[in-house]
């Protein structure tokens, strides 16, 4: 009988050290402030290792205990009173104005970087030894996110996380897993929790996804059971062109499978944005997929057009229509745009009617680079950024409530081509150059109606 | 089947862009110089991650492909050009100049911070997420530990490659793991060829120790099979005295054992010098221990001096010995201290009479700390930082010939009580107070003849 | 990724061979049948491992497919046609009969066992080397066991089934493992599905039983994911006393436990009915908790007495009360024993004043042996074939409805007592003689009024 | 630190337990012999599991300090008087030889069936429940077959241990493992130990030939860490065509591969002799290398052909040559066979001249069925059971001197042809059809001088 549960047998003697706790009020009164000021003093200038943790312990046990005004408060204490030692910033910045080869500069430099780390750096490292520091760093840079706009003290806080975790969360430390119906509950759980893109309601459906779908996370040593970041695909039959027809398959349907549609990407630790690993999650699971089932030839997503509606409202009121789009939509159509109607969806004669100027509204926002050299798409610009490329648009493809007044029922696949996703992404990232299919690019050149559904 | 071997499934498509190779002559002149710049150059410009993956992955053949001067001239490259930015440097430094409200100048030292970060770093960040990238930093490491002395440049690359390690070697990243007879033969091959103390004479020895013993190793995840620090534990009944009796004891003497002794400890990678992992594992160990094996009471070393036969003898020739060991060591006693003699070590008469002023010798070099308020003894400076104490002098307790020539054949016991760790190691980093035991102590007061063999 | 679903490589070679299938109408007539009984010919004189491998897949494709009474025709068929050899068996036994020395004799017993082995028990074996082929055979047996009764044939079809299951089964394969949130979904469903004692409402409330409680389940490694036979323990402060107590604790209360409770033992397959394990789980737990958790010094269960009511009626009815169960219990307690009533429960004037009368039938019922030896009430037969002792009866232990209906309220504490096991076990086994504590064997002599609620 | 070594935590009550032996002298006199008897009965009349087991547990003690005759008797001993019930067999002759319905009849097998069943059938039920009591029928098994032919009870003792052996070494229990530099140290030892084709010089070659080649085996989960039977592959350009092409190749020339070539195949235990696992292994292993490398095409072995000189002797001296062969052969070829001479081997001229006829005689000696419809070749007849057929012969393959001796040098391939197997073994088994090519069949019509050196 493997326990499995405690990697870290030092644990047992930090809970006996942690008995004696720091208390302090929920708000951190000033005199609370000062005590624990001196508390981290003396774990700072505590040489064993042992008694240090069991310090920094206790100062995690008085942070989760506190409020969050109490929280701000003691981050700010720290960014205050534990951030780079004035003096011997002062110090070195003398000393490179004075250098007069390059070496000295080179020296002076040295030394001045030595000098602009923060003291609390050195805190940052005992937490990230903990049985737990590393979730509990995760979560105060969630927190430090959410504040430090208006605090250049706490900025500096935040990019000493921010460095930490990058070089944690490596992508050499994942490790990619596929997630089925026979792993541990406790990640199942972290499904049901967060899927951020298509809920998933109650185990029952969970179980049902995952003996039809495939699921894979990334998950990494110190997060044992928590999948940072997870991908649902569908195994289809050529692209899937609509919401339903991926999340109401029966399982069978799998049989004939040539394409791999990603169709919900979720990450799960707001503590760890900006940490890029969702990209990275979808090129591997690319890979793995062809490694592991020859049948595959093509993969693509199905993806929503988040901020859709809202651009095409502002195109209407702008008067910056194409000939075409302004016959397609017509004065209803406009109104559609603008007033977040949702009946027209069901309304076979309207949206026959507006289809082709909303098509050429969606492929103009789809394929062009705002002044930044960006897509619109937040979800377009990490496709593209990816080296993906807007392969397809799907007409009445999400007709629920959300789909209609965000997309205008529309939803869209980005193609993974693995010969191009190198050029792909350059051409994007360096010249805001948008790699979309003729199909796509004709949609606002000369838009018809009547055509396929599948656009 | 699982091959368990594949934890990263992109590497087939790495291994495809690996194949254009970036050749270099073995000592790479100038011309190559120039052309590894570029790519250089171009692998930081490049925005796909895979891409520049493969980009990192052909500079990492480069490098393994070139002769040292060759590997050096790179580094030098790298140091020298991909350094912090010198013009972003002067201008924060001028911005922080400027600042004259509290809040200026954090904004100022954030701002310098990043201009103060090389460019390598990123490069460090790529290197280390490709499949054996973070062995590859440990080598370089190792490689700048040995050359950056004269060269600052070479030494801000050394610090960036320290604090990287240093996160990515935190010890909440590290699993303990028994070693034993069933562990992986690529485990047990690495212990055969470093164990640093006692060398193991191949694979039938190994297996003897790994039946008798407890053997503990911290792996990290990004060096599967490859134990980072080891550690080598005897069962014992009572302290171990010598070293024979340690190394040709047979399994069955451990069923009465109480003790646990320490009697070797081996780190493998020199570019993980200085990120202290030996004391965590013995911590560890001695917990893990306390939980498995009930009856042991006593957790302690066996450990050689092995800078005593040097310092005894600089005392001599310093004519700084008590009147006791003038009296016990006499003509001949100094003679066996300075020149290095070993052939004493069987002639019971000499040994006997010369006994008394060796471990007086002895008991001061262990007990006396060093203007900096350090033991002489390397080996002792760890354990007593670790928050042992010395606890007992070995006499005749490793009669090998190094073990004469170096330590006059004593070996010492360090004793590891959890209770006393902390205020231990505290004492000695802060003031370098020595804990010793009073029989240690006493050698040095009242030396006798004739005490028994483990004094 | 390793996928860890394929243990077996030749599966997918077989699935291929699969697909000649021997469709047979649902209730196999007699056309299906003679086609059938030539298949199986084929199937014993197929050479070929792989060939006949397929074949047998097929035939449980077929047996799969068909309806109860179809299955039952097979079954006879099976029984009837591939039997033991009948001419050979009489010439074993003229053989036999005709051995005039010990030698020949024993060659005669020899012949004799070949011949009455069945030639099934080859298709047995061929099944049961196939991927799901256990998991078949033991639901075959579970519906043999259904229909034998009338069918000799069909018995002793049984009878080679229940050895061959009885060896695979053997304790020595069996792997106990601890189950927890961290176990596979899959496993946590199945305990969901099958809990027997204690029905678990979904996915939170196992949860919260397993964070809480101690779960084990035992393991074949041709039943991946499949507990065959779990218990659930509570970590109690002494002897859990009643049902609620024990179901609706708090995670908490464990910190003071020194007493495990076993309150629920499912074995989950009826196929393996008669193949005793669930002794073995308890005997194995048992040390496993002991082992891990020091604190732990009693370990007992908390059981019902799913025909105690039962017997106490025929008492009743029988007029087989002691004076002072008579007194006690009067007619109105009389009443309650007979008619099932359930609303006393909540009546403290009436409950305080049949008690003792109750418990002296409790402790009567507990301790004594009918005229084979063996205890009235079947889950006391199991404990103290175990081992176990009759501990302490719990006093309104179980007022849910079944449980005053079966019970009458009460349950009882069976006593595991490492040192007491074998010789209680053997004096049970051999000579009906039932363990119990004076506490309870003094229920009967002289039940008191207003004793402690556990009595 | 999880120890793995532990799977059955009731070892350590046995282990309590077993304190109180049953020593009994070397070649168990009769006084001790009566004890032991004595000692079986109890422990078959013991209804508690664990008192049974440590019975058993001292019984096998006792069984493993005797010397070789102590064992037969006390096998003897359980043979004689443990064996089926004479009386109960009686009783069920007679009521089988009474039934006159056929309900009655096989009832009466039925009864009869029980009756035969020897008494120590529990006995070895018991004993495979315990830790190594695996391990102990199979040791207890190779020494029964080695001495059980003159007395049928023991014959029959091993028929129960053959049956029990055959049930739980079903394929459906083993597991097929890759075997490399990274499985456990305990596996590799029993690799060179027991490599029975190819000796392995040590753990050096050994990890040579587990980098360069592929090695496989089936496990058990009564015997982990113990491969039952395992099989080595060298990955191949074409045929391997001799043995130091196979076991003198680098790892490099693995790259154009497109062949497997299994060059030793090996069953560990001399007590698992008959329970044919070999076979199975090898077409596992055929489906495992298709499933994992796409570049395979060819499966094959490279076999010797143990009795080809011996059978070849027997021709010359019948004068069963064809005139092609005498004419080949002459007086000295003749001679080569039948006195086993070695030197010719390396005279290139001799060689020439004798390679038709033995090449004829060997094709002969493959393709040709004996009586019983068997190949005279026992590799051959293993290989052709399963399905393989006889491919290529190889001249000058194996010039070590046992290849001489015992093969003329001559190695063959083996083709495993997966569409051919059923179809090859169902010809093979029933009819002794050999299938082989017709490079091989034509060597014997017409055999040339100076063809190629693979035949």
């Amino acid at each position: 009988v493997p326990d499995g549960t405690r990697r870290n047998p030092i644990n047992s003697l930090l809970s006996g050290l942690r008995r004696r706790r720091l208390a302090a009020a929920p708000d951190l009164p000033d005199a609370d402030r000062a005590r624990l000021e001196q508390s981290i003093e003396d774990l700072l200038a505590q040489p064993e290792t042992n008694a240090r943790r069991a310090s920094a312990e206790r100062l995690i046990d008085v942070y989760e205990a506190l409020a969050p005004d109490g929280r701000r408060r003691l981050l700010e204490l720290l960014a205050a009173r534990f951030g780079p030692d004035d003096t011997a910033v002062d110090a070195a910045v003398a000393r490179l104005r004075a250098a007069n080869t390059a070496r000295a500069r080179v020296e002076a430099e040295r030394t001045l970087r030595h000098a602009v780390t923060p003291r609390y750096a050195e805190l940052v490292h005992v937490v990230s030894g903990l049985p737990q520091g590393v979730r509990f760093l995760i979560d105060v840079r969630a927190e430090l996110l959410a504040v430090h706009d208006d605090d250049p003290a706490l900025g500096l806080l935040l990019d000493e996380l921010t460095g930490h975790l990058s070089t944690l969360f490596d992508v050499g430390l994942l490790e990619l897993r596929q997630i089925t119906w026979d792993s541990p509950a406790s990640v199942l759980e972290r499904l049901i929790e967060t899927e951020a893109v298509h809920a998933i309601d109650g185990w029952g459906e969970l179980q049902h996804r995952l003996v039809r779908d495939r699921c894979y996370g990334f998950f990494h040593p110190a997060l044992p059971n928590d999948p940072i970041v997870f991908v649902e695909v569908a195994l289809t039959r050529g692209l899937a062109d609509d919401l339903a027809s991926v999340l109401e398959r029966e399982p069978s349907t799998n049989d004939e499978a040539n394409t791999a549609t990603f169709y919900s990407i979720t990450s799960r630790l707001p503590g760890l944005a900006g940490v890029h690993l969702g990209n990275e999650l979808i090129k591997h699971v690319v890979v793995e997929l062809q490694r592991s089932d020859e049948r595959l030839q093509t993969f693509a997503t199905l993806s929503p057009m988040p901020r859709f509606r809202m651009w095409a409202c502002a195109r209407v009121e702008a008067r910056e229509l194409t000939p075409h789009e302004e016959d397609s939509l017509g004065h209803d159509g406009r109104s559609i745009v603008t007033l977040a109607n949702t009946t027209w969806i069901t309304d076979a004669s309207v949206a026959d009617r507006i289809r082709p100027g909303l098509l050429s509204l969606a492929a103009r926002y789809l394929t062009t680079a705002d002044e930044r050299g960006r897509a619109f798409d937040p979800v377009a610009n990490f496709h593209l950024s990816n080296g993906a490329s807007v392969e397809r648009l799907n007409w009445l493809a999400n007709p629920e409530r959300y789909g209609v007044e965000e997309s205008l029922g529309l939803m869209v696949n980005y193609l993974y081509d693995k010969s191009r996703i190198a050029a792909n992404a350059a051409a994007y990232l360096a010249n805001g150059d948008i790699r979309a299919s003729n199909k796509v690019r004709n949609l606002v050149k000369t838009p018809k109606r009547g055509a396929a559904r599948s656009a």
